[in-house]
């Protein structure tokens, strides 16, 4: 595919689509979008144009697609494997400037939304009518963009995925039509699932302009728990053990000695140099609440725990979080001078043991500096892996290469939430097999000139 | 398009590949297949075929395709939309005989099975584990029907619809491949969600030939009550209170004071001449139960029921229930030599009040027969409407037209849970809009020469 030039032509047309103040070709704002947070190399696309509504998206992917321009669509760049860089040039588009909240359906436990509003921006809003929106990736990342590459995060145990957390949304198209996907009624059996087929679609089969999100309500009787083990070993078959009591924890997050040990030093955190759970519980009463916490203690005791602490107290459950919630930022800032290399597998939870076992093998044998961070309950884990040099990069990618293949035939994925983006397309084959040419064919009607987000998820499509 | 017919060439090379046993001309059977338990008019198939792999399906379906034949799959007939009708004959693909348990998962509260079970079936089996297969739609339903019809039931307030319950599907293709979707990983973001495409799919994009499943821990706590109320708006407003109050019912289903009496006549069960909520209540500790019960009063009794009646004995809740399991076939046999029109659309449940209030509206001014029950936990309500002479069938059919008209406007939906099928399928330009030419294309993309069970869901494509 060759695509053509972003000219003063077009700026001048975009211009007239969406408003000279809604574009830019600034080198620094370029710059700004040319890089999400990952370590993946930045590129730049031509310009950048900040529609203010669904038809002025739709109008510029009309123009983007008669032209043969790329379009790589724009949340807030917090995503984390290089899914919105404009590989091929041509327009940024941008979704900042749609946050309004349209609708909030209180009694329908659902919210209408424009994709660039951020996650937490919007939880703020629902304060107030006791409702929240439980996916949360940790970055305040816009709706968008969550939609967009089904992001999860330490809530996904209980509360389920980005894509368990929608009901309806307009899309725009490759050719500028706008439809409406999904329902507001919660059931609906009336044809293909288009909903699921754009969430997750990383921007490549067309652009969310508004979504309506499933809710949840604010629960008042929360808890919190942590549990040092001795192993590794002994922490996992916690985790097993926690999912299987039917306690539905609303997060069950793990992290290794290594990791535990960085917290401690960067956030105070009263953290041992064990492998370490993190856990909340929500309940409906105090007692259930408390017999909730009751229960992971005995669990945790028959494992061994070295240590364990539960806390109803909101402050302090909010400052053992936070640590958990900044853990990437931290894990950042502990290496200046050095990028992290960042991975995403999940595998069946019975089959997580096994997966960490191999991932400390590996550790060892490579002698690599490898963090271990993961939502247990889910049976996600990314790996942190700190490099400066071409060399060590190498070796990062060949270990995380390594780390993927074993998640696969784990019965698991290469990407739990991050997204295939740039890192994860040369595994799709391996996961995916002949499905992989029904996403191309898919991807072929929806977007013949392969306009949208050109580069990313389809391994012969890297540019 | 037109189709080949089944000649004696095509039977004998169907017999190779399926074996002779596995495939018969026999009117009697083909009669057996030529209707689902809809008022839709049956159409039988030339052949039917009982595959004994996914291998076998597929190849079945390269063979039709090369031939132009067309093929209709067949789970165990329990639909009510005419999903499975061979409406142009051809091959009727019954997956009866794939009916094996693959494997449970039981720490992954997994099980991997053929598409033939009934899940009834599934959980007989999966008891002695604890777990259990949550959708349920009443009748013995297969697994592989449920997942392509999207099929919901009672518990889908709590556990979700079919869709919410699946992980990772094999689908044979038209063209003869075979590919996995999904992955038993919980987490996934590895591209296109094609698992939720073939999902709600009806079997016109594909067949699937084998599915793992989430299953749920059996809960020890449960609880029933039963409410009714002087109005049907009492009642209904109760429906969105229960929701509202965040006490998770299993089920919460609504029945009008007519449905209310022939089920007492029919059933012997204590029911008076009122509008009725049956509900469910599941529940980690027996203390929960009994709180959870009381708050269901105080909220019945706030708004005036004039009768209550909560019970935690297993019997009674059993025979409670299958009153309202039975209720189709109830209504069925109260009406000998009548037929059952039946409706299925679905709402925002704040919506709920206005959609009953205008079936109610409808009712008195046609001065029909017509009974009301349905999920008023989802949104989502059947009106049955008995009828024998054609005129009656008109009349049945423009009052479901009307309602159909009044659940789209109202955000809602022509089918919650029954799938398109044949009635609903022109509904689905005003549900749809421009969406409805993305499936389209998404079909012609996946199955070119229309093969797979041709006449459903799309308007145009009515034989």
């Amino acid at each position: 595919m060759t695509y053509a030039a972003v000219t003063s032509e077009v700026v001048a047309r975009l211009g007239t689509l969406v408003g000279e103040e809604n574009l830019s070709t600034a080198q620094a704002v370029l710059d700004l979008h040319a890089h999400d947070q990952s370590f993946h190399a930045p590129h730049r696309g031509e310009v950048v144009v900040w529609p203010q509504t669904g038809e002025q998206v739709a109008e510029v992917l009309r123009l983007a697609n008669s032209l043969l321009i790329p379009v790589t669509p724009w949340g807030v760049g917090t995503s984390l494997e290089g899914n919105p860089i404009p590989l091929h040039g041509g327009i940024l588009l941008s979704l900042e400037r749609m946050k309004r909240i349209i609708e909030v359906h209180a009694d329908d436990f659902q919210v209408t939304v424009e994709p660039g509003i951020g996650h937490k921006d919007l939880n703020a809003h629902l304060a107030r009518f006791g409702l929240f929106f439980a996916p949360d990736p940790g970055a305040n990342a816009s709706i968008g963009g969550m939609l967009a590459n089904n992001a999860a995060g330490i809530r996904t145990v209980r509360y389920g995925a980005s894509k368990d957390n929608v009901l309806q949304m307009r899309v725009a198209l490759a050719d500028g039509r706008l439809i409406r996907v999904g329902s507001r009624s919660v059931k609906q059996s009336a044809g293909y699932d288009l909903l699921h087929l754009f969430v997750g679609s990383e921007g490549t089969l067309g652009v969310i302009t508004e979504a309506t999100l499933k809710l949840h309500a604010v629960t008042e009787y929360m808890g919190a728990a942590l549990a040092a083990f001795q192993t590794v070993a002994d922490a996992v078959q916690a985790v097993v053990a926690i999912r299987g009591s039917g306690l539905d924890p609303a997060a069950l997050e793990f992290i290794d000695a290594a990791h535990a040990a960085m917290l401690r030093e960067a956030e105070g955190v009263n953290l041992t140099d064990h492998p370490t759970l993190f856990m909340e519980f929500h309940a409906a009463h105090t007692d259930a609440l408390a017999m909730n916490l009751a229960m992971v203690q005995e669990i945790c005791a028959d494992l061994d725990a070295v240590h364990f602490h539960a806390t109803t107290d909101a402050a302090e459950r909010r400052k053992l979080w936070h640590a958990r919630h900044a853990s990437y930022e931290i894990s950042v800032r502990q290496f200046p001078g050095k990028k992290l290399y960042l991975g995403d597998v999940s595998v069946p939870i019975s089959a997580y043991p096994e997966l960490i076992g191999y991932i400390e093998q590996v550790r060892e044998e490579c002698a690599v500096p490898l963090y271990l961070i993961g939502h247990a309950g889910d049976g996600n884990i990314h790996v942190e892996m700190p490099y400066e040099t071409d060399a060590e990069y190498a070796r990062c990618a060949d270990i995380n290469a390594r780390i993927v293949r074993k998640a696969q035939d784990l019965n698991g994925t290469a990407t739990g939430e991050h997204g295939v983006g740039l890192g994860k397309a040369k595994y799709m084959r391996y996961e995916h097999g002949e499905a992989l040419d029904v996403m191309q064919a898919i991807k072929q009607t929806l977007d013949p000139n392969n306009i949208l987000n050109p580069g990313k998820i389809f391994p012969h499509d890297i540019g």
